[in-house]
């Protein structure tokens, strides 16, 4: 999508075709700054330091790391511990092992010298293949804004809560639970995103209100507080967020907090949207609270933030007493009673294995 | 409750029994300091800057700077004047007026040179009132605790969740949401408090935590979207939180996001207890949703935080890129069918007009 009129994704090649390029998004919504990426290392710790973040370009970082390390070294050994290395960058991103997976399956029968330059290709054409993904998400869930439409007063807004950032910096282009908001706007719908600020590390009020407002899709920010509420009274037509997980029988693992909007969002009688692009279905799970591994990340994430000073200075801050300690589970599951449908590429489905099954029948 | 050992109410007078003296919420938990206030405007300020706040504190302040009032100047003009000057200061804050027209009704009739004493002593049994309402809420709220311990195994913590701050610093001691937890914790109960960090204005984070802290009661700090994760699995027993204003049929206006907890609750068979002293009942409201008023505060709320720098500084921080707008609503009403019971100094029912109505027959 665009940043200042100019178009971008999140993960390219430099002119070299072999550096790795990626905005480092630790800096949104404060500074954009790019960051090469010269060697496996780079690409894991880009992953592990979160300035590439969301399943998706987790994936897509994975595949140009495996690349990366192919262009180093593509015999067996170093390889096996490129894969190693990569996999152990983030523990819940089901695309990460995906991805890695299928870069070894892809080269493992591939002469050594010639496993750099398809490493390259395979890791090109999975960002593409993301890409057609999330705009074909986009373009169903677009489909499901114009029925709310309908219900509308002429030049009334469609009001979407998201939860998050699942747009397009989540991705490498579009984004999942944005890519519907992206199409419908294109399309000259009057759409309004309520952004959910996203504690505790602010994805939405940094990153999700930093992109709708470059690509200039009208938004508001709330904090996490505040759907709810906004719910009860009419001020939320709909409901669309992201997953890092999903299971093959519809329960969804997403960030921190998108279970609390889903039981509100029923309680309500609002439609629940999660954009779950099959790479993020799990097929071999079966109940989402039970298996799903939850990470469990730094309590400073949730006593220390960073923002920018009247002075113009980037300055962290801690907002609690010396010594109060907190806890900081990354994610929880939504299970699949509360979600009205499931957004796939090939198209809408009930979150339940036998809908799935009928999208995706090779799973089965 | 103790601060370092040592008991403090939230207000009280000085050796000179004339000074009042509080403490500045505003710098905690940075910084703990004490101000004195020695005439009304003194107290109008530390209501309007909130170096006080919490209804019932509120109303204390407000009873001791009309005995400023009265002890500078006792005539019924400057009386008069004290009074609209102290309304004013904060004057959508209920318990504000009332504590104001009590100590007005009962200083006219008094001779004006008696009229210091009696305002003084009239102000002390505010104080005093509000800290066996609240004694009592503890009481009935123990022996909730109490009846949930006996299916913990021996040595297992009962973990209590609560949102906001409910405790000591609200109120002149003890607290509302606290007050039970202090007393479990007293009788030498294992309770463990999950502190909800609530946004936008975190008084979890910066108040609750550290009064908890300092009265030695075991905490934890999460990000308001963790609590239902925690309900999920297991790791929350009951809930405690307060109220701004309940409906005489039990619908509770608190902080925002309560009722996003009180789903979650729902949702996993948790206790959800609202603590509500008598005086936060308007027993005319029959639909919480439909009749009441939200305040919306200053998006900056949302967008800016302040908090200790590396440094030790205090800092104001922005969190957004220039231009992200926020809306900020201070409150939701949670509907009666979501709580478990409300905690009244009386005893503890069911949260329906009824169930007031048998412990507060006056009122019906």
């Amino acid at each position: 999508m665009n940043i200042n009129g100019q178009h971008y994704r999140t993960i390219w090649t430099a002119t070299n075709r072999r550096t790795v390029q990626i905005i480092d998004q630790t800096l949104l919504p404060h500074r954009f700054e790019t960051v090469d990426l010269n060697k496996v290392e780079d690409a894991a710790t880009a992953i592990s330091d979160m300035l590439v973040r969301g399943a998706p370009l987790i994936g897509a970082t994975a595949a140009y790391g495996y690349a990366l390390a192919a262009r180093t070294d593509p015999s067996d050994a170093h390889l096996a511990k490129a894969y190693d290395h990569l996999l152990a960058a983030r523990p819940t991103a089901v695309n990460l092992r995906w991805a890695l997976d299928r870069l070894r399956a892809h080269l493992a029968p591939i002469a050594p010298e010639d496993r750099e330059t398809a490493a390259y290709k395979l890791a090109a054409l999975i960002c593409d293949e993301d890409v057609q993904m999330c705009a074909s998400m986009g373009m169903h869930g677009h489909a499901l804004i114009e029925i709310i439409a309908q219900s509308k007063a002429e030049g009334e807004p469609i009001n979407i809560l998201t939860h998050c950032n699942a747009g397009w910096l989540a991705t490498v282009d579009w984004g999942t639970a944005l890519a519907p908001i992206y199409k419908a706007h294109e399309a000259g719908m009057n759409v309004h995103v309520w952004v959910d600020e996203t504690r505790p590390r602010n994805q939405g009020a940094s990153l999700t209100a930093w992109e709708l407002a470059n690509h200039g899709v009208p938004h508001t920010l709330i904090v996490d507080n505040a759907g709810g509420h906004l719910m009860q009274h009419g001020l939320v037509d709909m409901c669309f967020v992201g997953t890092d997980r999903t299971t093959g029988s519809g329960d969804v693992c997403n960030k921190i907090g998108t279970y609390l909007k889903a039981l509100a969002a029923h309680d309500n009688n609002i439609p629940f949207y999660v954009c779950a692009p099959s790479p993020s279905i799990d097929w071999s799970m079966q109940n989402g609270l039970k298996e799903m591994p939850i990470e469990e990340r730094s309590g400073d994430e949730v006593t220390k933030l960073t923002g920018l000073t009247d002075a113009g200075n980037l300055e962290t801050i801690t907002i609690v007493a010396e010594g109060t300690t907190a806890n900081n589970y990354a994610f929880d599951v939504t299970p699949r009673k509360y979600i009205t449908g499931l957004i796939t590429e090939r198209g809408v489905c009930d979150a339940n294995r036998t809908a799935l099954g009928e999208l995706f029948p090779e799973h089965m």
